[in-house]
Order: C-alpha cells, then sequence, then structure tokens
C-alpha cells in the first residue's frame, strides 16, 4: 500500500534513497589531476554513437531553424546564416571529445569544461570577460520519478551552450515560445534566452516542494490521528531530504543575484529585471523550503510528545489496575494463612464484610484516580 | 465550548487549516511559459460582469471626487481634470483583461503584471526608471475570520493603481481622510497616499498579533493547570502558524526600508520620514513575531515537562502501592502454604504478630519514601 | 513565604505577569488614520489639573534656575533669560494638548510627535535637519516594583524636551550634577545633558539586572537540591521574562550606536566619546541578558534531566521490590495449592528449606542488581 | 578524592562558583553620576601605603633602567632620561588619587580613566587622538586557581601605561627580553611594547582551555563509562563557564582586529603584521571556546541518551520479572483455592502436571523475549 | 569485527580519539617569548641527519631538474640555472635552523616563521609586500590511517617553499605533471604552482568526506533496525569529529577567498579564475560538512526517539502482563481464603465459573487493549 503511493508521487519524497545528490560527493576523482577537461586520449575519442545528442536552434526576429547535429565537424565550420540573431546549442550526455570540439568553435575556460564534465557540482555563476558560465540543477519528475540533473550553460554574446547530463529537460515550452513568431523571445537576444532557460528551471521546482508539502501534512494528520515508528522514520528522511533540497537549491539564490548585477558586457540592460524575477522566485523557493524543515523540526517534537503522552496513559493504565488490586490481593491472602487462631475465620459475616472492605478501597482508590485526572475527564 | 471560542476569535490561529499561505505555493504554474500576464485569449476577453469592480479617486488640494468605472474603456481615454493632482484606481478582482487595459494607460513592466495576477507573491519594491511596484499583504479579520490577500501597488508620479484579490479592504479610514478638506493626504502628492496604504497595512497586523497573543497566553494557563493532548496539538499549530507569519511578514521590513531608500524620481524628500516610520512598525511586527515564537518554543518545553513530571508522580504512586503491599502479600503467602510442619501456624499469638510485622514494614517503607520526598512535601 | 520573597526584589523577575511591555502591543489603535498627533478635539482640550506635570530647568555656566510651569502658554510666550545656555523641559504625563503646544514653540516631525503618545514604541533615534528624536526605555525598581516606562527626548542644539509616562525618574543624579557649579554639564551643551540622560537610563539596567542574576542563581540551586514543577514555572516565566527584556534592550544598542555616529549638526565633536561609552555599556548590558538566556537553556536542561534521573530511582526502588518479592511468592504460592499429591508438603525440613530458597534467591538478585550499580555505589 | 583533583587544576574549571566574571556585574554602582574618576575627595586622598605599587620601566636600544616608584610626585616632575625611548609605568591596583596623578602627566580621556578603575569592563580599543585606550581581560593560572582580572592599557606614542587590579602579572617574559640587550622589543617603539604585552595575555588563554578540555575529556570518559547526577551537574557548570568564558574573550577578538586597523597616529606600519597575529590567535581562542561549547552539548545529549537506555534496562528486568512470574503464580493461586469441587487436586499427576506449565509458560516467555531482543544479543 | 572495519576505512572516523587536531591545542608554548622562530640556541643547531629532507624543483618551460639538497649552506649559495622559471623548494619535517637558512635566502616575515613551527595554526594567508604566506591542512589516508598535517606554504614571484610537518604528502601528481613537457604548470609561473598544490588538498579532502558519508549511513541503517547504546556512542563520536572537522576546514574558505582577491603583485591576473574554482570546492567541502552534521543530528533525534518507542512497548508489556492477571489472581485468592462461611466454594459449579469469569475478564481487557492499539494493529 505504501509503495504504491510512493509511486504517485515522485521518489524521493522521503526515502532514505533520495535522488537529491549533495555537490562535490560521487565524483570520480583525479586527485591532483591537472584543471580542464579529461586525459588527451578521452579528448581525441569520440563518442559512441547515440551516447550524445546535440541538437542546434538558430533563431532571429523573422526565421527560426532546429536541426539535429550528426556531424559535428562539418556543423562547427559552416557558417551561421545571417538571420540567425541567436544560436541555442543543446547537448544531451557530457562526452570530452564534444565538450573539447565546442570549446575551439566557442572558447570558455577550461575551469568550465571541468565544471561541465564532473558532476554534480555546487550551481554558480562565473564571469569571465567575453563569457558567462552558469552550472545550475534541473529537478523534474516524469513518470513518478523526481530526477536531479547538473545543467551547465555558457552564453556568449551571440551563442547558449548548454549541456544536459540526460536526454529530457523542462525546456519544451521555451522551444514552443521560440517557434511563435510575435514572441519576445524571438526578437530579444541570448540574454534572454539564458534567462527564459533559468527562469524555467526555477519554476519547475514549486510544484516539486509542493509534493514536499503534502507529503509532510499527510504524515501530519498520521501524527496527529496515531504515531508509530513508521512516520518517525519518515520525519527523518523528510529532514535528511529537506536539508540536502537546501544544499542545492541555495547557491541558485547567488546564481540569480550575481546574474542580476554581473558585470559583463554580454547582458543588455533591459534583460536585467528579468534576472530579478528569477531572483526573486529563488527566495520564494529558498522560502517555502525553510517553511517545511521548521515544520518537520515541530513534527519531531509532535512526535516525541505524543510518544510521551502515550506512555503515560500506559503508565496509568498499569498503575490503576496494579493498585486497585495489589491491595485486596493482600487482604484476601491474610485470610487464606493456616494459622490456627484467626478469630475472623470464624465469624458469621466475614466474608460479606471482605467484599465490604474490597470494595471501599477500590472506591475509595478510584475516587482517589479521579481527583487526580487520571480517570475520565 | 472550544469550537465557540474559535468563533470569536479569527480563524487560523491555532488551526491546522491555517488562512496564511506561503508566498509561491498554491499557484497555478504555466511552467516555461513567457512572462508576463496571460496568453493573448485570456488578455482580449473581458471579465464577466461584477467579478472585477474598478473605483477611482481623483483628488487635489480643493477638490475631490469618487467614482465606480462602469466602462473602462471611455474612462481610460477620458482625459483627467485639471484639479486633480492625484488619481488613485482601485481594483478589486484580478483579470487580464484589466489589468493590460490599465498598463496601456498607465504603463508598468510585464512582470510586475504577472507578479499582480499569480498570487500569492513575497512582499517586495521594485523600482523601475518611471514607477515602482509593491507587492504586500493585507491581513485583516471580519466576523471571527482572519483573511491573508495579496495587495498589488504600483505608483506613478500621478497616478496610484492597487489591486486586491477580493472587494473588502481596510484602507476606509484612509478614503475618509482624503475626503476631508484639510487634510494632509488632500495637500500632498501620491507618495504621501502610498504611504498611507502602506501604514494602515502595517498597523493592521498589530490587532491580529494581540489576537495570536492572547491565544498563547490561554494555551499556557492552561498547561500550567494541567496539560493534555490537545495542548500539545494547539502548541504545534501555534509554532506552524507563527513560521508562516513570519515567512509572509519578514519581506514587508525590506519593502519598507526600500521604499525609505529607494532611488527613485517619484518620491518627494519630505515623505522619507514617513517611510522610515512604516519601517519602524514592521520591525515592531517582526519583533513580535519572534517573541511569540520564543514563547511558544519555551510552552512547547513547558509541555514537555511536565508531562515527564506527571509521569513521575504516575510511577510514585506505583511504586509506593506496589512497594507497600508486595512484601506483606508474601508473609500472608508464606502462612497460606500446607506445609505440615510449620510451628508458627499454630503459635497463639501468630496472627496478631503478622498484623504487627506487616504495620511495621509498611511504616518502615512510608518513612523511607518520606525521606525521599515521594510521599508529602 | 515565596510571597514576601517576591516583595523584596522588583516584582516582574519570573513572574507570569512580567511588567515588561513589548513594544507595538497594548496601545490603543486608531488603524488607518492620520499620523501625528490625536484628534484635533483631544488637541484641542487642555489636560485636567494635575494630569500632567512640566519642569524647565534653564542653565549656563553661571546659573541655573528650575521651576515647576504652571501656565503653559505663558511660558512658551516669554523670552528665555540669556545666561541660559541650556533649557531642559521634562513633561511627567503624556497629554495631546501639552505636546501640540511644545511643538509649536520647539517644532519636531509629527511622526515624532505621535511615538511620543502612543506608548510602548520600540527604542530608536531619528535624525531630522534641526532636530534629533529618541526613544528609550526607563526600567527602574521602587517599593520592591519594576517598571519599565518609555521616555522620549527631543533634541534641539539649545532645548532638550523629554516626555515620560509617569512622575519619578532615575534622573535626580543629574539634576543635582546640573545645580553644582563646577561640574561639566554645566560647562557644556545640550548634546551632553542628552548623553547624561541616557548614560543615567543604561546604568540603571545593571542592578536590575543583577536582581535578575540572583533570581537565576537561587532557582539553579534549588533544582540541584530538589526540582519540583515550582522551579520549572519559574524557569520559563524567566525564559520569557529575558526573551521580553532582550526585544526591549536590544534597540538601544542601536541608539547608542546611531547616537555615536549621527550625522547631525546639533552634536559638538567632543561628546561622541561619550555616546560611544553609552554604546559600550549596552553592549555589556546585552552581554548580560544573553549570558542569562543561555544559562536558563542550561538550566531546563539541568531541570529534565534531573527529572529523568528521578524516573531512574523511581523504576530502580520498583524493580528491586518487585523482583525480591515475585519469585519467592510465586514459591509460596506453589506450596499453598490444595493437591492431594505434593510430595513436599509432608517433608520435615521443607519449611526452612523453603526459606533457604527464598534467602537464596533474594541474596543472589541483590548481589545481581548491585554488580548492576543499582543499590549502593 | 574529587576534591583533591579540584586542587591539581584552576579552580573555576567546571564549579558553580566560577572565577570568571561577566564584565558589568558585581560593579559597585554610582547610578546617573559624572563619568570620570570618583569623587572629588576620594581623588584628593592618596592610597594607604601598600595598596599600589607603581613600577617604572624605562629603555631604548642601548639602556634600560626599572625601578619602583616611591614618591609618585616627584616621579611626575622629573625629566625623563633623554636615552629612554619607551617608558612603561605599570601599576598594581588601582585607586583614584594615583590614577588622576598620571592622567596629568600623561593625559588620557576621563571616560577611560573610569573604566580603568569600575572593573569588570568589556575588552574594548579606544582610539582617541593622541592616544589609544585599551581593556583587555589577563586569565591566569597559579597555585591551581584560575584568576581573571581587567588589564586597562593607555598608549601614548612614547608611553604605555598599564594598570592591573592586583600585583602578579603574566608578563614577566617580556621584561626579561626588554632586559637583553639584543631583543627587538628594545629597538622598537611602545607600540611593539603594546603588541608584546597584548601577545602575551591572548597566548596564556591557551594553556588555561587545554585544562578546560582535559576536564571534558574526563567527563566524557566518566559519562561513557557510567552516568551519575555528578556529572550531569559538572556538565551544566561546564556549559555555564563556556558561555561566561566566551562572553569574556569575544571582545578580544574586536580589540586585536581594532589595533591591527586602527587609524591612530601612534602606530607604525611595520608593526601592523605583529597585531594581526594577535588577532589571528584570538581567532584560534574563540574556535577552540566553540569547539567546547559544542563538546559540552554533545556530551548533554549524549547523558540523557544513556539515562534514557538504563531506564530501558531497568524497565525491561522488571517486566521480565512480573511476566515471568505474574502468570504461575495466578496458576498457583488457582489450585490454592477452597473449592469443594476442584476435580484437578486429586488427579495422582497434577503436581508434576502443574511444573510442567510453569515451565512451559517461562520458557515460551523467555523465547518471546529473546527474539524481541531483551535478552542476551 | 568492528575493529576489522575499522581497519578498511581511515582512523579518526568516528573515534573518540580522532586525530583531527583543533589548531591552537597541544603545541608546545613558550608564553610571553618573542615571535619568530625558536631560541639562538636552537636556531644555530643543524638538524640531526634524516630528521629533515629537502627537495628542490626547478623548473622552466622547456627543462626540469629535481634533486634532494644534502648541503643546504652550498645549496643556498650556488646560483639557480637560467632557465629555471620557477623553483619549488619542499622541507619534510620542521627545524629551527632550516627554516632561519631559508629565510635568509627567501626572506620571509618572522611572525610567518613562527607559524611554520608552532603547528597546528588556523588555516590562513597572509600577503606581505613582496610575499605570501599560507597556512593549509594536508589530509590524507595511507594504509586505514587519516593524517592532518599543517602545510606552510612561502610564495614568492619565482619560488614557493613549503613546509611538511611530516614526509609523505598528496603532490606526486601535480610533480608528475611538472615532469610533462607540454603541461601548463611548466608554462606557468610560481602562481600557478601554488594555485595546483592548494586545488590538490582541497580535492583530497572530498574522498576522506565520502568515507565519514559512508559511515554515516551505516550507523543510520543500524539505528533503523536497531538501536544499542554502541550507536549512541558512535553518534557522539560522529558529532565531535565533525565539530573539529569544521574547525579545521572553515578557515580554508577564507584562505581561498583570500588568494581570489588578494592585493598582492606576484599574482598574475589570469590565475584568478583558478583560485576562484579552488574557493568553490571549499564551499562544496564546507556544506559537505555541514550536511553531514545536520545528518548527524537528525540521527540523534532519531535514535532517542526510537529507544522511547522501544521503552513505550516494554511498558505494553509489562501492563499487558500485569493487568490480565492481577484481577484473576485476586479472584483465585479470594477463594484461597479460609473463612468458614463462603457460600460459593460449595457450590457445585463454582469452578467452571470461576474460569469463566477469568475469561471473560481477560478477554475484556484484551479487547480493551486491541481498541488502544497495544496489540496487534
Amino acid at each position: 500500500m505504501a509503495k504504491q503511493r510512493t509511486r504517485l508521487i515522485p521518489t524521493g519524497l522521503f526515502d532514505l534513497a533520495s535522488p537529491i545528490r549533495i555537490p562535490g560527493l560521487g565524483r570520480k576523482w583525479r586527485l591532483g589531476g591537472p584543471p580542464g577537461i579529461e586525459t588527451a586520449e578521452e579528448v581525441a575519442t569520440p563518442p559512441e554513437e547515440g551516447r550524445v545528442r546535440i541538437r542546434c536552434l538558430d533563431y532571429g526576429p523573422e526565421r527560426v531553424a532546429e536541426r539535429e547535429v550528426e556531424d559535428l565537424g562539418a556543423f562547427l565550420t559552416e557558417p551561421r546564416p545571417e538571420w540567425a540573431a541567436v544560436r541555442w546549442v543543446n547537448m544531451d550526455g557530457l562526452h570530452p571529445f564534444v565538450i573539447n570540439s565546442l570549446r575551439e568553435a566557442y572558447p570558455f575556460h577550461t575551469l568550465a569544461a571541468e565544471d561541465v564534465l564532473h558532476v554534480p557540482q555546487r550551481s554558480k555563476l562565473e564571469a569571465y570577460d567575453d563569457h558567462l558560465f552558469v552550472v545550475a540543477h534541473m529537478m523534474s519528475t516524469g513518470d513518478g520519478t523526481l530526477t536531479d540533473e547538473q545543467v551547465s550553460l555558457v552564453h556568449r554574446p551571440d551563442v547558449l551552450l548548454t549541456f544536459q547530463e540526460r536526454p529530457g529537460d523542462v525546456w519544451d515550452p521555451v522551444r514552443a515560445r521560440i517557434q511563435k513568431d510575435s514572441s519576445r523571445l524571438r526578437r530579444s537576444g541570448s540574454d534572454y534566452l539564458l534567462y527564459a532557460l533559468l527562469d524555467a528551471l526555477v519554476d519547475n521546482i514549486f510544484p516539486i516542494l509542493e509534493a514536499y508539502g503534502d507529503r509532510l501534512e499527510a504524515i501530519e494528520n498520521r501524527i496527529v490521528e496515531n504515531a508509530t515508528p513508521r512516520e518517525l522514520q519518515q520525519l527523518y528522511a523528510a529532514k535528511r531530504e529537506l536539508v540536502s533540497l537546501r544544499r542545492v537549491l541555495w547557491p541558485l539564490r547567488q546564481v540569480a543575484d550575481d546574474a542580476q548585477r554581473a558585470e559583463y558586457g554580454g547582458f543588455q540592460e533591459e534583460t536585467a529585471p528579468f534576472f530579478r524575477d528569477v531572483y526573486d522566485h529563488t527566495l520564494q523557493v529558498l522560502d517555502i523550503v525553510e517553511t517545511y524543515r521548521e515544520m518537520a523540526s515541530g513534527l519531531t517534537d509532535l512526535y516525541m510528545s505524543s510518544i510521551s503522552n502515550k506512555m503515560n496513559e500506559v503508565m496509568k493504565v498499569l498503575t490503576i489496575m496494579a493498585s486497585l488490586f495489589i491491595p485486596v490481593t493482600f487482604v484476601a491472602g491474610v485470610y487464606g494463612m493456616n494459622f490456627q487462631f484467626i478469630p475472623e475465620l470464624s465469624f458469621r459475616y466475614s466474608y460479606p464484610l471482605f467484599w465490604g472492605v474490597c470494595i471501599s478501597i477500590t472506591v475509595g482508590l478510584l475516587i482517589y484516580f479521579r481527583r487526580r485526572g487520571w480517570i475520565g475527564g
């Protein structure tokens, strides 16, 4: 039953095995190696067919053309059509050979190339003299799975390169907008395209956060009703996942703030308010994550208190049961003694009297317990 | 009984279902869509009658005129009376068509238009070259219900546009002041009107906070008297609600600070102290929220400790009862044995001696327990 | 007994009903009203006799004159004596009519007038072009009562206006210093007087904090000896009171810092080190409050742990008692059975053997408990 | 035994009565009095003999002379030898008369004089036009006692005045270095002397912190072995002492940072790296204190958990004992009944059967408890 | 078994005896001594053979030469080959004589020399006019041991001096890159070498952090399965170790940031992005440490809650057992009494009736317990 529910919502919501990767962990290390892309050998070897998929989208105010790049060498040497004010080259799958080829046509810093390849990196924005390098995280859900993928973007005045780990992204609506003749995207430069892509990345986080909120609320309801160890483990997993999420999303704020203020010639002034808007959305994202973290903390307290309350209940039952019967059992034991001289034994009304005493003790104790609020009320 | 009390004060005070919305959650998403207002179709469709209500208030030092706008197109084309130094257009209900029409007459940024429509947003102030955009939250109580509504304000040197989600607001006293001939509002520009509206928004939060304080105090009193799980759930709800409240109110501080310092031509210098006053009030608001949060935390500790204390009491009763009767029950059991050779059985004073032993044991244990402070004291 | 002790020290030390008011709470609200002082009617009505008391102190290097102002109108129109370099007008009791009259003679901002009247406000310093407005809090103790009163100070180059809520203040030593011919106060300007008054306000907080410290130490001693629920409630009240205290005192730091740096023509350069000294003292005050808060937190932990320790003790006693007697009671029960064929019943030494078995079991368990450290040690 | 250990290490390590004084507490107050040193009368009265001890150390690259000052008046009027580039006047014991006399010869601000006298103050550095005033804390250990003493230093271009509360300090190695002909101290100015003294103050804190560390480790070991309430109280005292320590040491960081950056003509540029070194050491000191605070917090958690674990153990023993014997005692009770018609009573093998049943129940329960992990494993 | 696991991973992961040293602790103190390297005597004594090992690596774009320095005096006087653009002198083992000799040939500040010798220091970067001094920490693992070693680096425009505490480091890949003819290192200056060495230090921390992560996960799994006191102690050790780790790694961030911004003539502009990359990696390192700290905190909560849950289980068993048998034992006791007149004793069906009553009571209680959720479900 629990499993079925898991399928309906993204995995990674309060599983111990969360798909959210802490940047810097799980990379393969070439300790002490030079910065930049991989060994000469790796750089010289083209990828097997199908491992990397490159799509090029050229557009200007009047025309737009999208195509799959089959022969990278030919593509990079042929001239760009004159009407194409902006070129967006997107790569699905990371490979040193392809990155290096692109770097030769559209130069970017060797450290940026390293960060493209060595995923996952912390989100960041780095402005160089003639280009801008952005690392961001694309969180998306498809068929009930939450995926967290690093996206690297290299911005040059008339070109935008985007590198994804896997095929499939959240940018199809942006592509649709480019196809539309009258859209602002078509009329604007590559900086506006960069904004549109970052905006799509950030906006996609909101529905994921709502799924988190729904889960937390479900846990809350179950704790209020009946707290079991299952809720506890889910709470712990929730906290852990929110901690990871915060680590991944926190640097986004810096990226959006840097984009807004970047002293970089490639941005037009009128694009600044749009980056400010992205910044504003990252603030909302972080606010929500913080709120959930605080809620998860509050829920842990609630859980602990309700465990204590339950133990109190159990103890009260035990105490009441024991207190009611222990004294009367003693009395019964007294008259079970085999002493030869126990005068009560031969009295006529001893037995009813015995019951009278037992009932008095019991009623007295019940009244006492009621006064202390242990029964009823 | 509890229910009746709930009716007397705003709902949302320590209910799990709080009306306070975390900005960014619960919006409908058009992921990856263009910024700005909705689809062309939506923009082109005027709202059904009654869904949106527009009121226009023109005033200057000498005259004031208020009217309901019926025909938006006519209203926007007709010239403004000369005596009207300030025009305040208020819209109850959000609709793309209306917002777009207003934007054509009184231009403001497409991203601002987006934020007007996509509620709830984080409070913020954004200065553009010739206009200023403010998002704030209007918290009000009416017939026992707390409502939290986004208010968007667009300031231009001689016009102030305000957008509310629903009819009904906290600005009637401001309208009354505008109607008064000698009032400072009448003599001042649109920046002073903006101040007056923000000030009314912030001041309305204080009585709501006092209601929170009263509730917390009531919980405190009940915990001190007798802590039950009901108090625990209310405490958790209080914390949760205060966390949300803080998220909503925190950005207000930035808005008031930005208003005070905004490098924006539309503000006159003598209005700055007034915005500083609003800033000061938001600091007070946040101080109060923080104080309540710390009180709620302290109450959780108090609750937990008093649960522990109670359990201690229960355990003491059990231990005392069990310790008093278990040994003497054993003694009674001994002389209930059917061994043929138990010399005591036939002694003449065995029975009174037995009672003597029992009473000695009991008294001894009572003294011991008293010394440890478990009884009396 | 507890009550008597309370009388010896200021009330408000760890009472649930603390006299420390959170700024912004408990005011009467005129929501949406204009800033500044009250309605025209209120402003036009002079206060009843005795409700407000005004004292004027004129002084210069050579002379000093103090007098009670009976007729405010006459006082404000008559010229100031030439020898009076500084005039200090103090008002006990707040009244719109009086404040307005003073504002006409010595102009200050309408928002400042509002803050004078609407107590309690957050401590703050606001520099205007030709005057400075300070809100501070005067905490004092008299006949065992802690009082927290808002004091507002308006500084103009040659006049200082001070507004108190009630008669009685901590400034008598300052007045005595003004009366002394050779004192620095007499030779200095109104900025030095402002310093002297603020300094007196801050210095008066120290002995109050020491009373808090003594109380905390007393609670600590009682918890170490014997923790009862009474200590718990006092601890909670202590934390709550310290939280409020911090809210009230924290903004003082900003006031002192602002005074030190204020870009305001009315201050002479040589007074700056004196304001720095006040700043330094507020840092000490806040340090002490923080230390006490951390001590109170530590005490809560100590309390909780000693409750747990106590419960441990209670449980051990129960377990030992039950474990010692339950097995032997069973043995006694066995030989109380009425089976016809229980061979032991007729053995000659069954009874002493029985006792031997009981004592062996008991001693064995005692040794076991001692090894686990439950007895002795 | 515990006492003896206390003697071997500085007192104040985890005693409730710690020698560390919170600055601002425990002073005698002259509320509302003028700043500066005490009353005219106090200033006019020379100290009793022996209460104050003044030593003067004159040195230059070529010569050095140290002497006890007997007659302060004569000392202050006689000219300083020409070879003496630097004069260091040290005073043990604080007295208004002496401070005032020194102030006349080497002027420093009246507020500084106040801070010298009114100990304990917060550490601070205050730069005036022609002199610099430093308050620092000298922590030292001697014969097993930790002492915390305020040291005030007044720096003028060619004179350094130091004021200590009591005789005895940590500066003897500095004096020895001055006596050495080739030392850098001899060749440098008074700013380098100031550095050397501050450096000695800070460096002396490290071994004290190591003693704290050793104590914490000892507590840790005892908690891991066997947690008793004694450890709890020590932990609380440790936390309390570390809180105080942090309050005292925290401002040192500011002092060292201010010294490094002070815009003050009396410092030579090449001394700056030395003050940076002091700053660096204060960072280490604060790091260590923070680490210990976090360790103490962790230990409190460890303590609480091990108390819970112990209670779990106690409960398990009780539950096992009770569960094993309660059912069989019931069975024995059944056959102790005196009903006339209990067929089992006369069966031949009832008694052995009874034992069989008892043993079966017991073994069954033992297996159950083992499976739940309560026994063994 | 536990021991064997320890061998497979670095020691110091969650041992109470962690190899991570808090900077400032464990040094030998020369309190009040002069800054700089040791006594004249120590400086004058060359180290015993083998205690210190010096390697010199000269390289330029065209050639590279590495050699062991046997005779330090000769080495320092002989001229450097002309082709050697960069000289890297590495010292394994710290000795005053050697450091002093190097300082004469390649001057650096006496305080830097002090910090080289007095390990462990806080990581830091200090820019002087003509040289730069860096303290960093080299964490490495070899044969299952985690070691933390201070590395000091002195950068001059054409020389880099590195000082290690012990032989063995993480820089062999850097040396290999220098040997490669076409490498960027060979073509770049000493600032790029400094970057390469710092980068290797930081990158080596990642796999160590992954080992920490694996350990934490192992503890997590064991707590979820079955929480024992062993897990508790490991958790405490984990927290303690992570606290220390944070103290050691935190200042690294400042070092990397300072390197990026250093106003120091010895760095070329194009090296700045590389230092920015190191900064970025330190941020990742600190993010991971923080994440682990928060996970360890969460685990402590989880542990505490599961202990409480267990105690609840134990209490329920006890309560159920006691409640089921105590009443029926009383009933049995009643009919074991020896009163002469107990009518039930002689009824024919008393005994079966007795069993009926017992079973009814038991079943009733079982139903009650099931309803409360104590059994089953």
